[in-house]
């Protein structure tokens, strides 16, 4: 792989921004190489290791660290990713709120605020909070250098475009730019995709263990959706729409209409907007003392009313954690068989109902698959409910910023913005 | 990626052998290129390239070809793969028989065969068979560059080692050495898999469309089960058991017992099996006149009588195809908007049923799945019911033999044998 490397812009051929890339990322995977572990490790000679390292390092991506361990001579010099050449902006919106994080290069959330506001109420009250909130990031943290932001959004996104594709829970956002939006204002990269993709890709980074390859990452909030890696990638699927299990029906016994027109779907049954449904009845026919009191305390019932008597151990509260569970674990169940993962993380609203949810789910799971497919399987809660969502929004970004492609195109002019790759 | 190749023994280093069978794997899937063809292509200098193409020329595993276009100077001789260099055997083994065929490197059957024979009858009987229609093809073709055998088997196997595993229509069958069987006595490196995995692998490989990509092959033989290629390869799953589709719960209302244990797994009410144990019934009730007639004429019900008595328009055969096609449907529903493949194809036995088994599939599917997942899904038959197992298993040789890590081993002692590669 040859590459032409001027010294003084950096226009990178194809070949040239390739081995570049493939350095960046092995280093900032690997943390303190030497330069030969690098020219190993990329495939790349010494000497062409060695001229993509003096760029990286010029460009300040990469730093010389620590004396490493002499293997006989001279003790080499440790090459480490520099995880403050840039900083990332990003918000995960939920129905009922969002979060924001800054973060820098190694996704290390330097500074998280959570904003009430329902994402009904369409984009431009909703993204102008959000915006208050990146500038208060960007003022209170002194943010000079920023790269690029990213944004979940609890709906089907095209991920080429950044365009939500009619998403049920988001009244007025068809097709909104979301990426104009943001790069218009911010002069830097965009990136959008559905929010439970990017939890999968937070849980496999926030982990960083082998198990997260084979993942389906389960959001239990007001819908239900899963976010697929397979090898440690994610799975889009041929229309991008992989995941979108909310509509799976569950039997042809439940007689629950959806939103989507059909009877039976996993969301409408068990869904958080489900739960607060079945809930609002229970109070008003008084079959739970808990929401009872809940409900008379405050307007409305919450998904985390629901949980709380499920902990204090009110019957309804606990049947319907229960068959949650259950309904939750059926169609996993099928998952399992056909697609063998080795995880599956639970998240969203209804997951913090914890173990009584996780041990219907399991008990489902483990009676209706296969005994090789959940042999070694794992199912848990995630440890982390508001990390994974903006951990994984800063892995998109910083997986795009550095692919070959994109990277060719900003390091020609210096520092990732918003003309050189979104053209 | 430099790699040193001595011209006298081909010891490659692992760059080198990544190189060879990336200069390979490039000239085979193209056909007829040029030499900076495939230096783009493949990413190396022209001189490196120049470098392997040699290398795969005095391996005769490229060769000259015709004079191509001139676009200015001298006109280019064109590369092309050659596919005489070896011979692979293939074998499908099936519940009531088996295929075998002899193929070229391009995957072109030179001959075929069927046996049939019950799978339960154990390896002993079914092997000794099997070798005996290789040793006629031997003969009869006359082969001399034996380079390798594939083996396709109606259950789970452990593609590493290529033991089945608990293959529960293969009694005797559970761990039985196929490689160390057929190696032993071919003298050449031998590959086991899944009969529905090769099936899947065979028809991307014999449509040679972009769609194949992201493909669900579902076969409904006997058993029930599915195929899965991601970005046009094979999905395993973390244990290697992906596709296990046969014991997916239809739903709580379905009684019937299946040989696993669970009640009312998909194969257990609509495969094969399921088929004949119903048409018997239904014979004996004098429910279906067609069968009525087809069991005096012979001792057992086979699922092609039903299938018969469908295009016939007998009620109860047409009834059950439909019922066949609505639960398989049932199952597909989820999968697509789970997956979001762009294609899913039937084969197996069942499938021979047409356009009633189709038209009820698609209608389940259309119903059950969310717009957008199906909005350029295509569902058929296969157009190959016999050639798509086979071909599968010659792609799965071939890329074994091909890739970088076994054409390593082989290339030092200039052709596949059983005792460099299965070590």
């Amino acid at each position: 792989m040859a590459g032409q490397v001027t010294s003084t812009t950096f226009d990178l051929d194809a070949d040239a921004a390739q081995c570049l890339a493939e350095v960046i990322t092995f280093v900032r995977k690997s943390r303190s190489v030497t330069r030969p572990e690098i020219a190993t490790s990329t495939g790349l000679s010494r000497t062409l290791a060695t001229k993509y390292i003096d760029v990286a390092l010029e460009l300040n991506l990469l730093q010389s660290g620590e004396v490493g361990q002499s293997t006989g001579g001279r003790a080499p010099r440790l090459i480490d990713f520099n995880p403050n050449a840039g900083t990332i902006l990003v918000a995960e919106l939920g129905a009922t709120g969002f979060n924001v994080a800054a973060s820098d290069l190694n996704g290390n959330l330097l500074g998280t605020t959570f904003t009430r506001v329902e994402i009904s109420d369409g984009p431009d009250v909703v993204l102008a909070l959000v915006e208050n909130s990146f500038d208060d990031l960007v003022g209170s943290l002194k943010i000079k250098n920023l790269w690029g932001v990213g944004i979940g959004v609890p709906g089907p996104v095209e991920f080429a475009t950044g365009l939500p594709v009619s998403p049920p829970i988001m009244p007025g956002w068809d097709k909104f730019p979301l990426r104009e939006r943001f790069s218009t204002k911010y002069k830097v990269p965009v990136w959008v995709d559905n929010d439970v993709n990017l939890m999968a890709l937070g849980e496999h980074a926030l982990r960083n263990d082998p198990i997260t390859n084979e993942l389906i990452f389960v959001k239990i909030g007001s819908g239900i959706g899963a976010g697929i890696l397979t090898h440690g990638q994610l799975h889009r699927g041929a229309q991008g729409c992989a995941g979108d299990i909310g509509h799976i029906a569950l039997s042809s016994n439940e007689k629950v209409q959806c939103r989507c027109g059909n009877l039976g779907c996993l969301e409408a049954v068990s869904g958080g907007l489900a739960l607060i449904r079945d809930a609002e009845v229970a109070s008003s026919k008084n079959e739970s003392a808990h929401l009872k009191i809940r409900k008379k305390a405050k307007l409305r019932i919450e998904v985390r009313d629901v949980i709380e008597g499920s902990n204090n151990g009110d019957r309804w509260c606990v049947e319907r954690v229960v068959k949650v569970g259950s309904d939750v674990g059926t169609v996993l169940a099928t998952l399992v068989n056909f697609h063998n993962p080795s995880l599956i993380v639970l998240g969203g609203s209804v997951s913090a109902a914890g173990d009584k949810l996780l041990a219907s789910i399991r008990e489902t799971v483990l009676s209706r698959s296969l005994p090789l497919a959940t042999r070694d399987l794992q199912i848990r809660i995630t440890d982390f409910p508001i990390e994974s969502g903006l951990v994984g929004a800063v892995e998109m970004v910083i997986s795009e910023l550095f692919s070959s492609e994109n990277l060719r195109k900003w390091v020609s002019v210096g520092r990732p913005n918003q003309s050189s790759i979104h053209v």
